[in-house]
């Protein structure tokens, strides 16, 4: 059969490359390990997890967003163009015949592959899903190269800075609810930057080269920047100089007014109508009561290609002290900064790269950093000794003497059709003690205990596992008194 | 700078690649779709899965039962040998330097991975993702590439078929909760199998091949499963007749006592033990009381190579009449069977396969085939006329006049900060008309209409969509007026 034979040559092929590597001892053995790049989720983790997703879910649930969700994989074309110089961080699958097929790099583009092809014109979705990026690692140690997006947008022809006002509220109401510390979103526009680049006299050509090294200001002082600027991409010192004149701004509505007088802005026809909707946003801003935690940042300069409009991101402001978070975990959406939980933008060319017609759907949308946020409520979770329990079940079904396993299996069975959470030990005749300490360590809260008297009785000892208080409860009423003692499960 | 020309020499590829197969017509033009074998979810789709999911991870929780998650793809030699001659279906990444690593076929394999990994020899977890399987489009037509897995797994030494009958008795909670109408499970035991093949005198080489073609018995008459067994795979004749009669038989404890009593089969220690196993599930499913959907059926064969002892399917025996659903959705779990919709068993020595020492940690398990079920409950939604909501957003913040933007963007933020669901319209001026209308399309129960008499009065006018009733509320009261109206969302 050619199945196994084929999976015979991969086996041979995998061996020779194996012994090629480390000689004769690495035949036969497994490497027991996940891919580079990725880990598994433990259940504690994930219990950490749920509440994490669950918050932001229910803030994009409160904005009335609907959700969908698309393949992890896309024809390789969809993804080719839209990544400027991050496209070779793409992962590519194997050629075995019929398509050739990428990983999704990150929610945006397969969202706009979404509406192109179902002729969407307005939509307000989330998407939390896992992309997948080939970081080298050599250079950005300690990233993931499989992680969560979470992803909100709204698509729609609209007023303008009404949904990127509704963006930035819901940024700021989940790093609220999330407690994550004191927060800070910076803003910008690219049509700003743009016109920006223009008045200081960056040639046309070198917009999206001279943007990504602004890109850097965050992590990199404005000296290496300007160095990288004049001596990697050619341009003329003075121009470097006029352009860090700009990027060490940052304020609100009263930097946006006097950019708006800044004799050179004022002139650009882009950076004037980046800076009108500027002043609309923070006018939203105020009425939303959010301004406090938002600067208007010249120097924000999001990398990826397909911004055209507003661009923000948040960043922690309060010092998470662990390195080891700042290492593991600066890889929320673009990687941008050591400290970034969010970021976003406007992307109104998106749509149209895919329609057949070109045609435009104005979208703007923010994605939440789950990886690094993961990590510090992992820490918090565990610096707090708070208990997190990885079950929810209310009860254990126990036996106090040996050869009651049928009756556990019936109680068990009793409770499971009342919708009860309950477990019992898998063993025909377990001892008391040890279906106690299984409570004990588990967080189980009550013990249902049958014993040869009890069952005569018709009645079951429920225990409470903290107080060690017990009662008889009838049979018929056991559920009702389970579900009031755990009401809170 | 390398990644440029890389990228441009990757797009230069890809349209040779399509010049070559379509002509010049082909450049420049996107396909427009998404991967062969799978598919976008839309957001009533995704209310619908929701649902579904819901319900099946209560019934996990129910049980106790705590969440993994692992990595969409593995190191491809973690794959490699579980699967018999599926291997040929699994999907691998391209070598882009570093490791060799391939898209998950199952949950099951990664989740032993992770037993041996992490040394955890008690677990009793579920994991709910999504798996892929390069399945030939020509034989299987409808089939899904990348699909739902619902796995729930018990891992441990334990007493003999206690977690066994319990995976039974999920299915059961699972499939009853559904609605799905009548369904049967049909249970075997991978050694009552080989007991028989032995018995009947199939030689040991071939018992794997013979219990493939045991396998099509739910899709292929006996004549053509013999012709197989006999004509492709070699079997004598009354070989194969002798198999013939034993798996056309099933029953309940009667038969497994009948079975006891084959003068045959019980010389066979495998089919002995097999059997004796066998009957303590019985006894076990009957004090569960879901005997009456449980048949013990000799012709029940899974394929995978990992099982070592009970096995099980699931399936659905109410005509669903719909033969689209048929197609599109025979591919649960191991797509066995048309009508499948859960499957699982024992598999005792995978997590050994993983481990340095060969440490075996057994595990029985049942995996949810979540995709034909979410088929049924999409066609049962549209044919019930059921409307289904894709947001449970509470209220419409609505303006009454021009010029209101700015109060209605006060009043959301307000609803927003208290938790209420709510959404307005993205325009500074929408007719009122306009705003009622969007309510009805999408199900919103009440509109928060301001205006500038109300403004002036302090209140909101508070309109249920459904009876036009209107009623003035204080501003102070409109939240917990808000959340009376809609309890239910």
């Amino acid at each position: 059969m050619a199945s196994v034979s084929e999976s015979i040559d991969d086996v041979a092929k995998l061996l020779d490359r194996k012994a090629s590597v480390k000689g004769d001892e690495g035949k036969h053995k497994f490497v027991l390990k996940t891919p580079k790049g990725t880990r598994d989720y433990n259940p504690k983790q994930m219990a950490i997890r749920e509440r994490v997703f669950n918050t932001i879910i229910n803030c994009f649930k409160r904005h009335g967003a609907e959700t969908i969700d698309t393949p992890v994989f896309e024809l390789k074309e969809t993804l080719t163009g839209k990544y400027g110089e991050d496209s070779k961080l793409i992962y590519d699958l194997k050629d075995q015949g019929g398509e050739l097929l990428s990983l999704r790099y990150d929610l945006t583009v397969p969202f706009a592959r979404y509406l192109a092809m179902n002729k969407i014109t307005n939509i307000k979705r989330y998407h939390i899903a896992k992309v997948y990026r080939r970081d080298n690692p050599a250079m950005t140690r300690g990233r993931y190269r499989e992680f969560y997006q979470c992803d909100f947008d709204i698509a729609g022809q609209y007023d303008a800075m009404i949904p990127d006002a509704e963006c930035l509220k819901i940024v700021h109401e989940i790093l609220s609810e999330l407690q994550l510390g004191d927060f800070l979103i910076k803003v910008n526009d690219r049509r700003i930057l743009d016109g920006m680049f223009a008045v200081c006299g960056v040639p046309d050509s070198k917009f999206r080269t001279i943007c990504s090294s602004v890109d850097k200001l965050d992590k990199t002082p404005w000296q290496d920047v300007k160095n990288e600027m004049v001596g990697e991409k050619g341009l003329l010192p003075e121009v470097a100089d006029r352009i860090g004149e700009y990027v060490q701004k940052n304020g609100g509505l009263e930097m946006i007014e006097q950019l708006l007088q800044d004799p050179n802005l004022s002139q650009n026809k882009l950076s004037l109508e980046g800076l009108g909707d500027m002043k609309t946003l923070f006018e939203y801003l105020t009425l939303f009561g959010v301004t406090s935690q938002i600067s208007f940042d010249l120097s924000l300069a999001r990398g990826l290609d397909y911004y055209t409009g507003v661009i923000y991101e948040a960043i922690l402001t309060q010092d998470q002290k662990e390195s080891q978070v700042q290492q593991q975990n600066d890889h929320n959406e673009e990687a941008l900064s050591v400290g970034s939980v969010a970021g976003g933008g406007r992307y109104d060319g998106l749509v149209g790269m895919f329609d057949p017609k070109g045609r435009k759907v104005p979208c703007v949308g923010v994605s939440i950093g789950i990886e690094r946020i993961f990590s510090i409520m992992e820490q918090k979770a565990e610096s707090s000794d708070e208990k997190i329990r990885t079950t929810n079940t209310q009860v254990l079904v126990a036996a106090a003497q040996k050869k009651l396993l049928e009756e556990r299996l019936k109680l068990i069975s009793e409770l499971w059709n009342a919708g009860i959470k309950a477990e019992m030990l898998y063993k025909k005749n377990p001892k008391l003690l040890n279906q106690l300490q299984y409570c004990e360590e588990t967080g189980i809260p009550l013990v249902a205990i049958i014993g040869e008297q009890e069952l005569k009785d018709g009645v079951v000892k429920l225990r409470v596992v903290a107080t060690r208080e017990e009662v008889d409860v009838s049979r018929l009423e056991l559920v009702e008194e389970i579900k009031k003692r755990t009401s809170a499960c």
